[in-house]
Formats: structure tokens, C-alpha cells, sequence
């Protein structure tokens, strides 16, 4: 996120006619502060962004005016306020209220913790999670996002795209081996994710993380498409191979959620 | 949130000079999908932000363009991308990170939920979360916000304002009763955050909801200022009286936290 065109993303239009390139450079400014720069100079942001320092400066202002930022004479820094926006999506979303008490039941049934997660482009996103004790190196939350291919949710969601989706995807997409165990070459994932649909659930082991294991199924609207994902996270030193009652209550409590969801008439 | 303005909340200046009011004009359209409005036509949106068609149809146009807005031909939806918005706060403000791990022994330890959440203007915002089984009728996720004056981190984070600014909250706020047992009178309330402040921790004994009883502690920074604050939530169906042992694991972990706050050197 160098630019100014950066939150725009890889393949978007030019900004045409209608584009309003201020709330494209100020949701920029949003975007640029991340865990490495939680606190920035108005010369950071003006690097990051690739705005002038005086254009920089009017964005900011705005910001601090309508309380998504706040600055104490030298640091900008984001506000809670900020969490709204993303709240709005997921007040939106039905799906996380409706999953949030079937992860519960099933994490305290296993004792293991469970997670929801959409497909954005190449990558899941969590929008549900109930964790017990850590076994990630990296903590998970909802919004936290990771690559498909890698993770058995994302197995899940890539099984159910469209064939051409699943094709496009597969081009674009470097698979690159985050431990030992991930699997890389197309034609081996291809193989995978027809297991995957076939099957109804998807497994991962050590792919993502090592000593992390996750099996995966999909919850699906009432057309049968597949909308989100569900999974069960274990560590391989607690458990050295996954029990099938796992697998069964995954696949039992996505068909759950599913039949909520479609009853519910909410989108996914 | 009904009017153009409504994003800049009470209290905020005039736009002036400096202000760009398309980046509002724009965040106000992000803020008007909710719970009760996930999918809206662009009349819908125009009535919600009180834009007109046209200018409600650039800013969407822009929003798609940059991937946070879906649209069918029809209905506009908010894409999982808008997560990102509220990830750019939440991995700035290191806070989660720390506290996580602390949250989950003291959940494990006690086989209770447990949460951090920082004040943002007069409600608390949850941060982190740890949950166990379900106890309240509404979900709680990161960013979920509740009245500051009727829970148990709320109670922590106003003890700890400055008296200039614990008077001003008093002095707009409107104390409704959520429950019977709400505290709704302000020398009532004042007295018992100079207890709370005494005391350093605060319980809630079904102010905000009937059934839920939950006791918090003070995040503080190196300064010894509160930042932030965790509590534990238990039903007084399960335990009729709250053991002492909680009061001290929540107030143990609280220091803890806080330490390590100190130590890393970051922002809360």
C-alpha cells in the first residue's frame, strides 16, 4: 500500500467519471496503518500513501473531525471508531450471529477451537471464531485473513466456486509452501479440491503452520451454493491423528448452521 | 446515522476549511449497512445518508470500484474488504495481541468467558475475546459496544477518566435502566466509581442484562493510566454468589497484562 491508486487493488478500472478519488486516497489513509505503523508523522502517512504531505494533511484532519483518528501534536493514531466500519459489514453479515452459538456448542463438545470464514478474492477471511487455548503461533481473530489454498476452510470455499472461478483462481495464484507440508503443485490441488467436493469436507494437515491440523466443512444457502465455511483447529502434539468423530461433528454442525441460514432467509 | 452530517457524531466542529467532505460523504455510506439493512437499493442508501441519487451513486460506484461494496444490479452489499478498515485499528493497537493469550488462560482457569474492550466516547468496545459457553441473549464479537455506565469495564474505564471528564460523560449521559437493577441515578453511579477506583476492579450484577453477573479489572499503562480493561462474565444461574477466587484471577491477570503492556513499549 505505496500508492495512491494501492487501495484500489490489483485489476480494478482506472478511476473513471464517476470514480470520487478523495474517498479512495482518504480510505487509504485508513488502510495504511497496520500492526508495523499503528502510530504515524504526517510525513510516515504521506509515504505510505504516496499523497503529498498537504493532501495528507486534509485527509487526516477529516478523519480526526469525524473521529476515525486522533492526534496528540505529532501521532496520528486510529480510534476504536474505526471498528464500525468493519462492524457494518458484519452486523450486515446475519451469518456470524447465526454460526456463533453452533461453534460454541461444538468447540465445548470438543474442546478444540472453531472458526467461520468467507472467501475475498484469494484469500479467507474470519468472520466468526471461538478459541480455546492457542495452539497458532499467530493469533487469529475475526478479519484475520490467510491464503485458500493453505487452509482447510479455503479448501472448502475453493471446492464450491464455479469451475472457471476455481480455474481463474488457480492462475492468478502463487502457491507458495508455507511449511513442508503444503501442497504446491496445481494438479495436486486440483486433485484435492475434487476429494474435497466429492467428500463434502477437506482436511489440512501442517500446511498452513506446522503442528496445526484443521478439517473443514461448507455451509451452503438454500440454493446448495456454497457461502462460508466452518473448521475444527487441533494441535498434532495434543492429538497425533485426528479422530473421525471430529470430522462427523463438523459436517453435522455446517449442515446445522445451513439449515438456520436457509430458514433464516438472511444472507450468508 | 440519517443525515450527510450524522458520520461526524455530536460534538464534532463544522466542517471547515480543511474538511473533505467527500471521505465523509463516503463513510457515512459505509455506516448505513446494518444489522437491519445489509442490502440496500440506491434509493435506500440516498434516504439512509440523505445524499442525493446521483452523488449516492458515485460514492457507490467507488466503493465497488474499490471492492467494498457488491452489486447485483440491484442490491448493494458491503464485501468482506470492509473488514480490512476495522483490522487496520485492531492490529495498530497491540493491545489484542498481549491480552489474548492472558484472556485465554484466565478462560481456561475458570471455565468462564472472558474479554478486553477499550471506551470509545460513552460505550465500551469489546477488543479481544475469549468465549465459553453462551450466557447472554446477544452475542458479543470484537466490536461490539455496550453503554459504558451499566457494565463491569465500563465501570473500570469511567473510575479511571480524569474527574473533568468522568463529569462531562455523567453530564450527558442518559442513565437508562436496562434491567431492574441498573443504576440510573448519577450520585448512585459516582459513588460507586469512587469504590471501583478504591477497590481497583468493579462488578456488575445484572445491570445490563438479567442473568449476567461480571466483575473487571484496570489495564494501565506505564504511566499507570487505565487504557483498557478485562473482565470475566458469569450467569448467576450457574453460581448464585461470585467466588472471591474470580475477583482475584481477573485483578491478577489485569496486572499481568499491564505489565506486559509496560514492557513491550506499545501503544494500548
Amino acid at each position: 500500500m505505496t500508492g495512491p491508486d494501492a487501495a484500489a487493488g490489483p485489476g480494478s478500472p482506472a478511476p473513471g467519471d464517476q470514480f470520487v478519488q478523495s474517498l479512495a486516497r482518504g480510505l487509504s489513509v485508513i488502510t495504511a496503518f497496520d500492526a508495523d505503523h499503528p502510530s504515524m508523522t504526517l510525513s510516515d502517512i504521506a509515504g505510505r500513501t504516496g499523497l503529498t504531505r498537504a493532501t495528507a494533511r486534509r485527509f487526516l484532519h477529516t478523519l480526526v473531525e469525524l473521529g476515525y483518528v486522533r492526534f496528540d501534536g505529532k501521532w496520528f493514531t486510529l480510534t476504536p471508531q474505526v471498528l464500525r466500519l468493519g462492524t457494518a459489514y458484519l452486523s450486515g453479515l446475519g451469518l456470524p450471529q447465526i454460526a456463533q452459538p453452533h461453534l460454541e456448542q461444538l468447540s465445548a463438545r470438543l474442546g478444540e477451537s472453531t472458526s467461520a470464514a468467507v472467501l475475498d478474492g484469494d484469500e479467507i477471511v474470519y468472520v466468526a471464531r471461538v478459541a480455546t487455548r492457542r495452539i497458532m503461533t499467530v493469533g487469529i481473530t475475526v478479519g484475520t485473513r490467510f491464503p485458500a489454498y493453505a487452509t482447510s476452510m479455503g479448501r472448502v470455499l475453493l471446492a464450491g466456486l464455479p469451475p472457471e472461478e476455481l480455474e481463474a483462481h488457480l492462475a492468478r495464484t502463487d502457491l507458495a509452501a508455507l511449511t513442508g507440508h503444503t501442497v504446491v503443485e496445481p494438479d495436486r490441488l486440483r486433485a484435492e479440491l475434487d476429494r474435497v467436493r466429492a467428500q463434502g469436507w477437506a482436511l489440512v494437515d501442517q500446511e498452513l503452520e506446522a503442528g496445526l491440523r484443521s478439517v473443514a466443512a461448507p455451509l451452503r444457502d438454500r440454493d446448495g451454493e456454497v457461502v462460508a465455511a466452518i473448521n475444527v483447529s487441533t494441535s498434532t502434539h495434543a492429538l497425533p491423528e485426528l479422530p473421525r468423530e471430529y470430522v462427523d461433528a463438523v459436517v453435522a454442525t455446517a449442515a446445522t448452521i445451513s439449515a438456520d441460514l436457509a430458514s433464516s432467509g438472511i444472507r450468508a
